[in-house]
């Protein structure tokens, strides 16, 4: 088993924490992300999306997908559960990994994608489309900030999925000039919180 | 329990063809969505994102989310399985359920809503950006007639979530100009298998 891995891919360490948290050791392959490797014919015939990461099982079967990577480990080590723990339980944390997916982790993408001068090379980038996907993650992570004056973790009481999402998405696309806010109080508690685990340092 | 659902929201027709293909009836609660009422108070205190469609439970729970809905019925009501059958395949069939929603259906509904006439009045068009959306979704359709070649259904020999991802932002985004072209005799292929199936009404 290899898991195609990059520093630069926020992807990968949603995977690597994920682990992390299972307690599970994987063979890290590193693709150099700035250099073009995922776009070169080598790594396309792993992921023909160029897409970081990728998991390669050791008779060949490829699985792409962030999501689809985790559940697959999730599925050979339920312990420790982060997708869920019964069927009404694995439905709402889908719901909030979803919601951080695609509500913060995807505008704050396009923001960067589209704005940052460091993805010019990579991008068609449009910086309209950009700055309208900044102003609408800045207003998700306010909503954030509410949603966790009630709760510990992003889907309840439990550590999940979800917060690996929100926690790569915030960490990462700092890069992209986000940041927690002074008055975000509940954000930066729950940051700190899921930064001061073992697993944040993957 | 109550499905909220629109015929105007393509991932409201997800959930009804998972539905269909299981044999579970869920009342549905119409949402007039080019009303704006997935925009008024009263809807956003069951979906705080607007978004369509949303399980109610008869506890007042809220399963926001496509996928999270259709995972909760799968849970609830195995068969006919939709999210694979053991813990490999249902990671081959969530990346490819995710491979059509973030490399097809993402696209084909950036492109409508960023282009589109009807649109204009719910988003703040960029339509430089949902031209280049168009084309990476053309792209994606494209290789999509290649990838099916050798299959029957997108994730293999079984129909899953993924067909229904796919099958859906085809038909719906016929109204973005989208269409399967002549010579994508694969992709015509399965689009007529889909469609033949008594679940593709829904």
């Amino acid at each position: 088993m290899k898991l195609y891995d990059s520093t630069m891919a926020p992807n990968a360490r949603r995977v690597r924490i994920f682990l992390a948290e299972k307690g599970i050791e994987v063979p890290l392959a590193p693709i150099d992300i700035m250099a073009g490797e995922h776009k070169g014919a080598e790594y396309r015939k792993i992921a023909p999306n160029s897409r970081v990461p990728a998991l390669e099982l050791d008779d060949g079967t490829v699985i792409l997908e962030t999501m689809a990577i985790c559940r697959y480990f999730e599925g050979l080590q339920p312990d420790p559960p982060l997708m869920g723990v019964d069927t009404l339980d694995a439905a709402i944390v889908e719901m909030w990994q979803r919601r951080m997916e695609l509500e913060l982790f995807l505008p704050m993408g396009m923001a960067f994608r589209h704005t940052h001068p460091v993805m010019s090379a990579l991008e068609e980038q449009v910086p309209e489309f950009g700055e309208k996907q900044r102003t609408i993650a800045n207003q998700r992570l306010s909503l954030l900030d509410e949603e966790l004056a009630g709760k510990e973790f992003i889907a309840g009481d439990r550590y999940t999925v979800a917060d690996i999402t929100a926690l790569t998405a915030i960490d990462f696309f700092k890069l992209a000039g986000f940041e927690i806010k002074d008055d975000q109080k509940h954000l930066a508690a729950w940051h700190q919180a899921v930064s001061s685990r073992p697993s944040a340092a993957a």
